[in-house]
């Protein structure tokens, strides 16, 4: 594969000097266009060491303007970052709509070093490129243009270069020892994630305003999409549901008395205080969703979850609308920032999968985005799930006639009426089509490592007692 | 002091339960209020260990609405916020307008049990406690309100809690030993700051209930300050300049030919390059800021500052307008956001000092705020040099002509027109006044930690040697 890329191709002073400004002129304005648009520009800086990634960047900072444009390194992970999913120092770097961001030493290199020096087997090797695959598919179809560029070098310029020792950084000639090694699996890489909506484009590196021109002009092309349609995935039909619902299996007369729920509550809240104190100096984190009906009960059922618990250790979420930040991003990328450190419990009131409910039923997200979304969730999840944080959700389920009488109730009680408002009516009459969008979600994510537990919640008392026995009961 | 807190009051389950609805009600109704406003509100939980400090903030999760409710504990500092300077961990939990933040441990946590233990003196302590004085002063006068709680108990009911032990986690025993040292260094901490802006509250903790329903109804007394007047200083006159100002010390007829530029750049960028991997390695940070007049040649300057060293080391910032969560803060917020990790070069092109350059002038700030913002800076800027951060600041100066000269310039080179817009020729009219405000910003913040550098920028060349001298001789 790289051989094309040791063409020994040059540019001259002269037409390097003819050619830059225009070039510059036509990246600038670019650039303008790309900052009133609703997409994001990543461009990843990879290759062998001595290719000069350093230098390229810095070309870039030159030609382009420096306002709306990041470079991110990723060299040593901090604390904070091992103690979260390996994804979460790219999620937290990505550019906003409007903007250009710049990876040095992306989501490819760990992937790629750990296999040159065999800690992986080739498997994990190709699953992790499948992760990449499917990672920037889901960034590209929400808008984002992505740039790989893999700066390449001959074997002999490149062991000739780390001769020349001082200009290059500690780890490059670590490297130089495994030129061939890195080759092959650089290869293997470049080969599986080279897709439509990201692809690879190799440079010769050799010589430098080769490589600057070359770079600049792959930029500018790919500035210049920022017009074109965005990649869609054919959308998944939406479920033709006749039949029952998963929530109609849900037994709703279950019911408990006085007696049993005050013990009962007592001995469980007892449990998960050890449990949450018993996670926090272990360090393992857990995450618990709440969704449901309106009025099903999740806030009262998440007061009686964390009572017991050290307010240290846990962190509630409610889910609101959206700041100008978050909106200029995936809308996973707001679920990611609040990804918590190790030893934590983060109860989320709503969660991402307003995606597949509310914004589906409201139309609030087109069938492409929603469709796509259970996918994408379950990634998510599964990467929690990886770096061992418990996951457990719980959708909290009610009939339309308890609800009818819980809305009455809210009214009537002063320190609940702020709860009630004309939307929640609205939302009453698409019940079926709520109904539908749960059952959904229930079968298309309700994994191994994140099942759904569906909650009946007539009875308020005994859905939070449920409630606490189920997540003692997963966190034990 | 907490004598007043040792009087055996307690609440009957009666009296409670009789109290509590009319309070939720008037708490939720605040809290709504306060979503409307433009302020927020920080609550401090502090006080001795087993007073139950982590049952009060379950309990306000319990009767305030968890939407816009954020909790924060700090027990353990990760390596991204022992890189910073200390207050960097409070800046980046500081809840937004329109919300309600909880903190344990706080800003006091540190200095009083390094006082208890005596790893510092007791003109530390003091000092420390100066800095929160500032610091809560500072955010009062943005509008934040701040409620602190001090939860007392007796010795003689602390040691017997502490007797009942599974509760407590790990730390609390360690304190029973220090009862009496740490309450006399908290009684210190507390008088030395009850501030009118951020008042004390010393509740007595014995009997839960009467605890609660204190908290409670301080709480609800300080949302209801929401349409209070927010507290102002008195703003500093501006100085009533007639004479020159320090602009006019600097020579501009200062220049540099060909021959010496080349060389001399070639020289200094590499003494820069070598000393941005020292830094690197050795995990030094430094913060290099421009101002100055439009087209003084700070993008210019800032390339060649750049060029020599490693993209992953170095970040360019230019300050745009802040985004709405930015907004949502005390301007600081988001300088104080992008505080690098150590062994990095973050550079600015403009900074914080626009608060007291183009808001002054065009009346973005009101003279309150821009008067007061002098020595907010400088204490931000002593708090970045405290943490052996270099702080290197210039101002490149032009002339009148020479701006001009410049702006004809721009709109006939293709690649540079985006760069003048109507904005420019409006600033150039305020010439004098945007002079005055350099004078102010250069007598008032050219700190020893953080000198000013004023760059004669007539000639580009001269500017640019001068620019990558004196970083070279201040990074050494």
């Amino acid at each position: 594969m790289f051989e094309a890329a040791e063409l020994h191709r040059t540019v001259s002073k002269k037409e390097f000097e003819a050619a830059v400004p225009e070039l510059r002129t036509q990246l600038l304005a670019a650039q303008r266009r790309l900052t009133k648009s609703k997409r994001q520009v990543i461009i990843i800086v990879s290759g062998v060491e001595t290719a000069g990634k350093s230098d390229v960047v810095n070309r870039l900072h030159e030609w382009l303007d420096a306002r709306g444009l990041s470079a991110h390194a990723f060299w040593r992970d901090s604390d904070e970052e091992r103690e979260r999913p390996r994804y979460w120092k790219f999620w937290r770097k990505l550019p906003p709509r409007g903007t250009i961001g710049i990876f040095f030493g992306s989501w490819y290199t760990q992937p790629i070093v750990e296999r040159v020096y065999r800690k992986t087997s080739k498997a994990d090797f190709d699953r992790e490129m499948q992760r990449i695959v499917f990672f920037e598919r889901m960034l590209a179809q929400d808008g984002a243009i992505i740039v790989k560029l893999w700066l390449h070098l001959p074997k002999d310029e490149e062991l000739a270069r780390l001769g020349r020792k001082s200009k290059w950084g500690p780890e490059a000639k670590k490297y130089a020892a495994h030129y061939d090694r890195f080759a092959s699996v650089s290869d293997r890489a470049i080969r599986s994630t080279d897709t439509v909506e990201a692809p690879w484009k190799i440079i010769e590196a050799t010589d430098e305003r080769y490589r600057d021109l070359t770079v600049a002009r792959i930029v500018l092309e790919a500035l210049e999409g920022v017009d074109r349609p965005i990649p869609q995935a054919a959308a998944t039909p939406a479920s033709q549901l006749t039949g029952p619902t998963v929530l109609d299996n849900v037994d709703l007369t279950k019911t408990i008395d006085d007696d049993h729920y005050d013990r009962k509550l007592s001995k469980l809240q007892k449990q998960l205080r050890d449990i949450a104190w018993k996670q926090w100096e272990e360090g393992q984190s857990s995450v618990i969703m709440f969704e449901g009906w309106d009025a099903a009960g999740k806030g009262g059922a998440i007061r009686r979850l964390i009572a017991p618990i050290d307010a240290r250790i846990y962190r509630v979420i409610s889910v609101a609308a959206p700041t100008d930040e978050e909106r200029a991003q995936h809308y996973l990328w707001r679920f990611w920032r609040q990804i918590p450190r190790a030893g934590s419990m983060t109860i989320y009131d709503r969660s991402w999968y307003g995606r597949v409910l509310v914004e589906r039923v409201e139309g609030f997200a087109t069938a492409d985005e929603w469709s796509r979304a259970y996918r994408e969730i379950n990634d998510f999840e599964e990467q929690l799930a990886e770096h061992g944080i418990a996951l457990v959700k719980f959708w909290l389920h009610i009939d339309p006639d308890e609800q009818l009488r819980r809305f009455e109730e809210r009214k009537s009680i002063s320190w609940k009426q702020h709860k009630i408002t004309e939307e929640d009516w609205r939302n009453r009459e698409k019940w079926s089509r709520y109904a539908e969008a749960v059952h959904d979600v229930v079968t298309r994510t309700s994994s191994a490592v994140a099942p759904w537990h569906l909650v009946p919640a007539n009875d308020k008392r005994f859905a939070r007692l449920e409630v606490l026995r189920t997540v003692v009961d997963q966190l034990s």
